[in-house]
């Protein structure tokens, strides 16, 4: 049985048991989260959120790419979340690369070069990382300035999240 | 107390019962997820997954965008992730706008144009619209063509998956 077949069962349990079926569009705590993908993330249960809570986005290094700031603006002006987060993590994939070298290294593996992606947005330091996604943030014209936008580093080791000043 | 005041001290519990430091950087069960922000969608539940266990990349729509893609290959190339399930929902915010009418929106009330994002991937057939996603992900030259890649639609009445023919 593949990974795939066995999280089908899983769902199948999650249907028979499910309750939540009432729940608006629109998040109940008006809250939105720009997370890695790490898989030691779990973003709800580190955060005390339930299903329904808040808009949860999340890639390789929680990153605020262009994508993320398309999915925040729709998350505010659509579904009207009013506070974001930003959390990078210690030990992340994002801090063993090099972007350059991962390019060349997939170039050769496969033979074939691309512009797709265009970055990877490896990084070296995680607090300088969540100030530079802060600014991304709070720099877009379409992100209202009284929105807060506050940045952590969670730590995979205690499950802690610690503030990052601005 | 703000919201953001609110998850922090949920953290401070979480932290406190914590019991998974020891966990390794790669996904346990070498699955990576690409599945809307919606707030309703609560990931890890509905497929029975547990911390550790998976890459979880999230955005408006549950889109294959060029992000998304950087993060698949970074899962796939350096943290050995070997299956992927896309997962869009009903009753998704994605159906109920048109993209240039949105963009005409915040250029009117924000007074400003910006071409960042170029796109907001509004569509208006989940169904199809999962199909265009996995197509992305199997035309792409650094995603190995062994990698399944399975599309579902999550229901948000039922939280029942289901699996979008390719």
């Amino acid at each position: 049985m593949t990974v795939i077949e066995e999280v089908l069962k899983s769902n199948e349990s999650y249907a028979k048991g499910f309750t939540l079926g009432d729940l608006p569009m629109p998040p109940g705590r008006k809250l939105a989260i720009v997370a890695c993908m790490d898989a030691r993330l779990t973003v709800e249960e580190m955060l005390g959120l339930k299903t329904g809570d808040a808009h949860i986005i999340r890639n390789a290094g929680g990153i605020v790419t262009a994508d993320a700031l398309r999915s925040l603006i729709i998350s505010h002006h659509l579904l009207g979340t009013q506070e974001f987060i930003i959390i990078n993590h210690t030990d992340c994939g994002m801090l063993t690369f090099k972007d350059e070298e991962l390019r060349a290294k997939l170039q050769r593996q496969t033979g074939t070069a691309t512009v797709v992606p265009s970055h990877f947005h490896a990084f070296s330091d995680v607090a300088e990382n969540v100030r530079q996604q802060m600014q991304k943030i709070k720099s877009h014209p379409w992100i209202p300035e009284h929105i807060p936008v506050r940045g952590f580093v969670y730590d995979v080791k205690t499950g802690r999240l610690t503030e990052v000043s601005a």
